[in-house]
């Protein structure tokens, strides 16, 4: 029974941590796998491929899926509150690798919902030296969460600009242009603006294209608005993150530098020191 | 009367604050009306639809015309001073979605005249915690009217730019290969500049490749001049946001730069420190 | 004879100088014949008008020309220093505002150069508040300018990458699949590369696709780099500029607040003062 | 033998250095030749010219290459160390000129690889005032290292979102529409999403198309993410080179923060105050 405990408290290590070599190799060979399946996948939707392969994919296909149901099995019994896996992050990706998979093998056209795979992906980070990696992911969401507000002003400008040029598109334009709707030619708005450019759909009338030089203008100046907040957030968090957060007893300058023993703006020690440095005198 | 007094004043909180549930509410359906009315002329505009349905949309745009319609009246009639609100910007934003409608139905041309109520969605900050956004898109007018000289330097250096390419592609390509006259050219050398690239027309000749890859390589690489001014701007107007106040114990004056030991005006101390540093003898 | 001479200086402050309101509405009137003489080789570049009015066209192209001829000998015959004039920057552009005219009235083919006259628009710096805009444009080019090694830097690199990625795409799609020599694969590689896309050249083969897949990748991420120059450039700019340079006596700070009397890191006074200040006691 | 030795030094000098008139006219005519070498490659690619000169181009690159050649062995024997040079990072590229050429007359379809000889051409940088140059390609260097791992994660999460993208479109368009296959949808998806927007493959129905807006403002969004990572990182850079440099009186600590006034490793103030302001009595 100790034992037993002993070989479940081993498999817990080697699937859900890093910290040991064998749980490297594993967390090496389910990414070697995930992208197995993916690539099967992909093959399977390639005409070529499908009309000589179809047999060996759909048996590739059985295999790996069979492959990651034992895997979250796995992971559901020796984790030690499985439900709270179940409902985190990483355990509702894990089941979104199986569920699709299993539907996709019974309805041929839910095949697709496989490549839901390739979020599991982001195991990579535990790959690549894991807490190094999610610590800087964490400084870009960290810059991202700081400007929310400023995204969403931006978001419901461009969507109100985008709808406004669609419109007026329409009604220059027309459906002889090509400009079919009042939605297809915001479509178009919107493949403008972001300096897309497909070129399937392009203004013909005079009018219509010095509109579209305000609409190709605009986008190609407002790029610099989410640049900017993301910029300026960013710097701002990299700034910060380079001192110490330490109120000075005396003046309360919030931050120094790592090393600091002194304020450097009121010259007050940081730290009481014990009294033997403060006899020190200072005089060196 | 004085009852009735009582009633409009409520409905002047409902309609035009945001502080109770009530109020709340009114602009969360107003939200949702200004959508549906935009979804009903969006589908019209839709051939099919337009085919299967046309009289039911006729009777939605009916529809919500008199209810922007009585809601605009109920706004002049509540509003204390009804002339103010009727030429400040929301006042004109929400006669705008009457006015065009009322003609839209009659002359049917008029009727994509209709979308200019999508202006209308910006009321979307008041829905969501209107201060705290409508406080960071001021922050963004302060950066982009601090960046306005610069943004005209640069428009018209593009502009420029554009017409002097524009007119070398017309005679190097000349009408055969599209481009068939200078404003067709300059509309061209926008498209090119601004990354957007949609394709109908392309250089065929290798100089004018060669002219083209100079177009598209100054277009990339000028892109970093909004971006830059914004980016600049922005962290000026963040940075100066965060000035220090700390009143100066001399001289009372109130703003110090962060890291200002000395106030700058009187050039007292702006902190006293601590006894050991005092003992350690300044005077070297 | 001496009222001739005041007849000629007050010319000379109408034509090149704008703090009279004469010379402004000079200025003005001068952008606006600019405008229509460019508007005029724009239509006439359009077939259907210049079907119909050639005739019209060619004699007002004659027309701006011999009113710019006028006003370019004028500035010579009133400027105190005609070759100096001459041979400056605004001398030799508008210069070329009637050369390539004469020609082109002479040579049909030679109509197009007219279009160089463009470049008179920047005249329109003049005509807005002068100093200002021509102190933001000195802005943009000491940013540029403090940036221009790192810029070379990007653009060898660039064209290195560009001619690599060009001879690869042609060695793997040949001319089959439209990439016809190794200069057209350049042309689309900078087409990509920028994320212009035009379209009119794309990979057909799946490794074709893969290496475009990687230049795009690559446009898509070098972008940042031009961005980033600039921007740190210019910020550093702005930071300098909100600065006044005058180095603090005791301690050789370098910079300081427009208004400050004192370091603010020293604690210093920045201006030796008169007697009675140094007495006043600093006591308040 | 003495004479040889100097004879071998001076040839070294022309060779390798910059320092003397020679070995500046050495690296211009060097630079001159590889820029001709690819010019006849480039040129040969064109059918039109191939036509017509195939054996003029044919003698040209034994020519180049011999040449090639020639300077490879020189470099190899005149260096003191020659595995050193044969090993570093220009005797590979030095190696690269010739190595391919040789095949590629041998073999015809070898021919293209000569346009490696592109890389050479950042010995640009030599001719160019060598140091200053690499330098600037230092900063760009250290500031795009010092982002490595952001730049990982960002790469990261844009393959999946590519992915999950490219396999919706391949779902919900098919092949009837130009999605032919995941792979091919994935590449549409990188077209998309790094607003390049060939245009060869669209979106046909209306739900592939409101997939493709959100790719696409998704696109235009997250390229502010690289900018914002490389501009903070140089910014970076460039405040940290700039940090002052100035040994604290008591401890000598030799950098501090611009702005310091007392040292923060010894508490000390920086910089002595001028008599007045010490006498003002900071004991408040």
């Amino acid at each position: 029974m100790d034992k037993g405990q002993t070989w479940r408290q081993r498999l817990y290590i080697i699937i859900f941590e890093t910290s040991t070599p064998a749980a490297q190799r594993f967390d090496n060979w389910l990414l070697v796998t995930i992208l197995a399946s993916l690539v099967v996948v992909m093959l399977d939707s390639v005409e070529h491929f499908h009309n000589q392969y179809a047999e060996v994919f759909r048996a590739l296909e059985w295999f790996f899926t069979v492959l990651f149901a034992i895997e979250y099995g796995l992971r559901l019994y020796i984790s030690p509150k499985p439900m709270r896996y179940a409902f985190s992050f990483f355990g509702l990706v894990d089941l979104l690798a199986v569920l699709p998979a299993i539907l996709a093998l019974m309805f041929a056209d839910a095949q697709y919902l496989m490549i839901v795979r390739a979020i599991r992906l982001i195991r990579v980070f535990r790959v690549l030296k894991l807490r190094q990696y999610l610590s800087q992911a964490n400084f870009l969401l960290v810059a991202l969460r700081g400007s929310k507000q400023k995204i969403i002003v931006f978001l419901v400008s461009v969507s109100t600009l985008v709808t406004v040029y669609g419109a007026l598109m329409y009604v220059i334009e027309g459906p002889a242009n090509g400009f079919t709707s009042i939605p297809i030619s915001i479509y178009w708005a919107v493949v403008t603006l972001t300096t897309v450019g497909f070129g399937d759909i392009t203004p013909q009338t005079p009018i219509g294209q010095m509109l579209a030089t305000l609409v190709m203008i605009t986008g190609y100046s407002i790029i610099a608005v989410p640049t900017g907040i993301f910029t300026a957030e960013l710097a701002n968090a990299m700034r910060l993150e380079g001192q110490m957060e330490h109120d000075c007893p005396h003046c309360k300058k919030p931050r120094h530098e790592h090393n600091a023993s002194y304020c450097n703006r009121c010259g007050g020690p940081l730290y009481s020191r014990a009294p033997q440095a403060l006899q020190r005198g200072d005089t060196d």
